[in-house]
């Protein structure tokens, strides 16, 4: 190509015209339908997609007539190993959650079955989670004292139960579930690791055998409350506690070094309420201090569907509180549920798990239930047991039946300090230091994040904790948005390669030229910034030049390559840059615009106001014009030296 | 540059490590000081520093003693011609705020002078605005009625006013005054409209002389509170406003045809008011149904430092109304001092100029003046009649003062209805049809989000449509970031360079490779879908490459280029990303991490589970080497088919 074609560019091509309806339904797709939920769907005759349907709503339908007996023996294994684990951890975490020991069991029966029949992961299993417990004690514990009255706060926790199951159906069927991506990493490790803490601390009323302890769930208040009550310590419960927590850690190191005997991990808080169970009966240690579950109602879940509490003065709280552990359990879950999957390499729909954790949870606010979804723990011990499908919740479900059932009483004498030992056995687990420290290894704002939401948990409260390190996070993004990097790009000696030369120290600047790289899509919260940023480097380079006594500046040339987008007010914004420009005699010029920002060029008629000739493919293209304006315009002192090597071919590439 | 260099490839850089505290010192500076004010600073002796300083908080002492009286010449009749606009302006305004007619006027006396000490724009004229005006109606008259309790309802003004004043200090201060540029054009088009739309309507009040009026700002009350009292209607009030605004749209009319007439346009409202005052002191109209203002105490300011609330039970609602005026004045006023600067060619600080308005309606709020700042109208006004300074504004501020001294009694046979008509000229440029109407021409977004400000605001309340439209253009920003688009990459012929295919329609794709180039900075908020999208383009480029029979997929290479920054989340996405791939028998391969990226990349050391060798200055660069091991290595069938004139040489560029 001569250099006579410099006034002519190759073009940069504003987009064939879409129409209108087409732009919005891709769109929507793109918002709604990432994945591409219905590809399957596709060229499929009425009845077969009735069939795909069905089996799309309720995935057992797809692989309960492929499933073998082979299968089954391993998910009966899984099923019965997860069941050791759900019936003591259910009857802990209701006890954080306040709520009566048994609605810990009743909550491991009916929302696994659900989750059996509309789940599409193979490796979750369902169960109640610490975290959520803690904040129903916190949030709803906040409004009714839930001693002194039971009924009512029973009555709160599975109406916010109902509402969590709305929130998540409603979620998933809006196809919403990207809501759930706003809580980033860094948040979750902070929020989770301060909950742990606080619920460790919390269990110190179950070690210490303590009657009256704060409702408070901040670190101040727990303590105060532990140590304002010295004398009431009782040290049998210590004892016990201390050495069934000796138990769980020693078990959970050995079945870290050997992955084998994970089961020994699995199996321990059973063993653990069995032996504590049988100690208090042998010892009679209720009589010393040593406090038991006591009485558990026998039979199955009794129905609960008068309880929801719609007319309740405190409906707004338990709404609040429905829609803040609904959106943590969804968190979990869908990251639990995410991470198992790719282990196995198959695929799981965020959306259609959002529609199965809320049928699990409107079916379970009506059956006595409270919050339910897939935990971390007891999933990844299903996986290590070697399920096969969600049958390993059916054969968890039917365990639990028969301890409800028929084993209640041998719970009795289970001392509440096991139960203790247990939770902090699990919480232990769950801060997560090494995240943390990886998290300041790599990006620090991230640990600023974390850290803040661990803080705010620790010392302030659960929902400030968590609004505080979510509010951070859009912070940032919005603070990405409102300013954007620029970069000064230099030549790459010996080739046509325009970079930063921030990270490219030995890349050269042109002289005569100007070459500005935007990092970001310009919209309204970033123009007036960059319009300030773009004349401050227009200022810092004339200083140099005047100091260096270079060739003076004669074109600004903005790289577009990553300006994905722009508004009317980015529109706006290169106007005034390039009036701006025109007073001060520099021509200005566009590198590579991309499809978005070159029809929002042409609809402006900035391409006309510009001229179509200052609008290049690539930088290169841009200097190798500039200078050969330059040169042939003589607009500059012969003494111009000129950068290496920039003969445009026709191979110029990105 | 031989084929065999392919494995050691050019070497993308990972950028010069830099301290930590230089970091943060950046971040900070690029953040609170984009437009470097302390530029001017450097290098100076202490004592010019101090002076300098002074300076940069008071303007007034940079240009005062350079002044010269050819400029005074120039204020003076701008600041006359403004002094005919502002007081008729602040009466009415005053009239719309429900507050006393003449607290208008001392608002057109204190802040102008203020202002002429702090600001640093030569063309802004300060006086009231009609959406602040409406605000404080709307807000305050909410929880105080303005007719049965004036004397609470003015001290929750001035305190509202205080807040405001407060507040915009701080912003300015705190160098947080990006915080305005959240409102969008977008926005600030639809809200001024709907609140030009409600205040037009609310002056048929004044028109139809009607008494008793609705205390709601939404059209339906505002119509059937006129409807309803058909019977009240005065056809002599209606009459006398309609000749008037006649009249006034007339002159506007004519001054826009010949701008040298500009000053007939701002002489009118004066003239209005001389006019309708003349002729109801000789028809005693106002016996006759015409409302006058009546008896206007004379005197200049009374302080009103004794009325500031702070221990009202309405605080919070001054702090709102305070909050929610202040940053609506800011917007307004810092963009209109913006605008004029441009025509001028001189730079104001948007931060400095916040601290001036705040400093003003601190003033003010001590001197029973309502929210002040620096309104389009009467600017533009300034603008025409040639000021040079801010001395235009203590031209107005004395001849208000001579006003407020001796002749408000010329004031009492003033018709109200004349007051609305100037209102409603004013207003009825407010309402930018055709701003809209570009909108909707360049980005359906924007418009949505103006028309959802415009009806929000006509037929809910003024705050209801500000709140939506800011939380609209708040989630265009978050989903922007939420859903990053992803374009497949291919090659321009004859060229090395690449492009999207969906905007350069003749770019070919590469037999073998799936080029993608992502668009945004990849955060927590996009990375679940970008995981997913990235599956989808693979899955779907596999159908097609299955379906015409082409060369099986061997590389996916990812360009890098416009992904400004990446979190860990990000991070983990890739590592995902990398091992799916892995899984299917793909390879990775990324073409031009920024420095961002590649410092992440470093620090996680996915620089070495990737393999260096994989990670390419360009795309161009990258497709030639997997080309070469394509062909090399033999893992295609022979019959594949190359793309045109892939050859690497020593110039490939951006």
């Amino acid at each position: 190509m001569g250099n006579s074609d410099y006034h002519t560019p190759r073009g940069v091509a504003v987009p064939p015209p879409k129409p209108f309806c087409w732009a919005v339904r891709t769109a929507l797709k793109e918002t709604f339908f990432p994945d591409d939920p219905f590809r399957q769907f596709k060229n499929q005759p009425p009845s077969r997609k009735f069939v795909l349907g069905l089996q799309y709503l309720m995935p057992i339908l797809e692989w309960a007539p492929r499933y073998t007996f082979q299968s089954f023996k391993s998910d009966l294994v899984a099923g019965i190993t997860i069941a050791s684990l759900a019936v003591p951890q259910g009857i802990s975490y209701a006890n954080l959650a306040s709520l009566p020991p048994i609605v810990g069991l009743y909550s491991s029966f009916v929302p696994p079955l659900i989750y059996a029949m509309f789940g599409s992961s193979r490796d979750v299993a369902v169960g109640t989670i610490a975290v959520a417990s803690l904040l129903l004690t916190s949030m709803i514990g906040g409004v009714v004292n839930p001693y002194e009255n039971p009924k009512l706060y029973f009555q709160l926790a599975v109406t916010a139960t109902f509402f969590s199951g709305v929130l998540q159906t409603a979620l998933g069927l809006l196809r919403l579930g990207f809501i759930v991506d706003f809580l980033s990493h860094a948040t979750i490790v902070g929020f989770m690791g301060g909950a742990a803490t606080i619920v460790c601390l919390q269990q110190l009323k179950g070690m210490l055998g303590l009657v009256h302890f704060t409702r408070g769930t901040d670190m101040v208040s727990v303590l105060k409350s532990v140590f304002t009550q010295v004398h009431q310590w009782r040290w049998e419960s210590a004892v016990l506690g201390c050495l069934f927590l000796f138990f769980l850690l020693l078990t959970r190191y050995f079945s870290k070094r050997k992955p084998a005997f994970f089961w020994i991990n699995a199996m321990a808080p059973l063993m653990s309420v069995i032996l504590g169970s049988i100690l208090v009966y042998l010892t009679h240690a209720e009589k010393h201090g040593v406090q038991v579950i006591g009485h558990l109602k026998k039979g199955l879940n009794p129905p609960s569907l008068s309880d929801l509490a719609f007319g309740s003065p405190y409906l707004v709280t338990a709404i609040k509180t429905g829609a803040v552990t609904g959106i943590i359990a969804l968190a979990e879950g869908i990251a639990v549920g995410r991470s198992f999957s790719m282990f196995k390499n198959y695929h799981i729909d965020g959306n259609k798990e959002m529609i199965a954790f809320g049928m699990m949870n409107i079916a379970g606010s009506c059956t006595s239930c409270y919050l339910t979804t897939g935990p971390f723990s007891r999933t990844a011990v299903n996986f290590n047991a070697g399920c096969k499908s969600a049958v390993s919740n059916i054969v968890m479900a039917t365990a639990v039946m028969i301890t409800l059932l028929f084993l209640t009483p041998l719970f009795h004498y289970t001392p509440l300090v096991v139960l203790s030992s247990i939770i902090i056995a699990a919480m232990l687990g769950l801060i997560d230091y090494e995240a943390a420290i990886h998290l300041w290894k790599v990006d620090k704002f991230d640990f600023v994040v974390c850290m803040s939401a661990y803080i705010g948990v620790v010392f302030v409260s659960v929902e400030i904790g968590l609004t505080i390190a979510v509010t951070m996070s859009m912070l940032r993004l919005l603070l990405s948005l409102a300013r954007p990097r620029t970069h000064v790009l230099g030549n790459i000696p010996n080739t046509m390669t325009y970079r930063s030369i921030d990270q490219y120290p030995n890349a050269n600047t042109v002289p005569g030229m100007l070459i500005l790289h935007i990092d970001a899509p310009i919209y309204f919260a970033n123009s007036n910034y960059l319009r300030e940023r773009i004349t401050r480097w227009i200022y810092e380079e004339e200083d140099r030049v005047k100091s260096c006594g270079e060739a003076n500046l004669h074109y600004v040339i903005l790289d577009m390559s990553a300006v994905g987008s722009i508004d009317t007010s980015g529109m706006s914004m290169l106007d005034e840059v390039k009036k701006d420009l025109d007073k001060r005699g520099l021509k200005l010029v566009l590198a590579n615009p991309g499809s978005e920002v070159m029809k929002k060029l042409d609809k402006t008629e900035f391409i006309q106001n510009i001229g179509q000739e200052w609008i290049y493919l690539t930088v290169g293209e841009a200097v190798g014009a500039c200078n050969f304006m330059l040169h042939t315009c003589k607009r500059t002192p012969p003494t111009l030296s000129m950068p290496p090597a920039v003969e445009l071919t026709a191979q110029d590439n990105v």
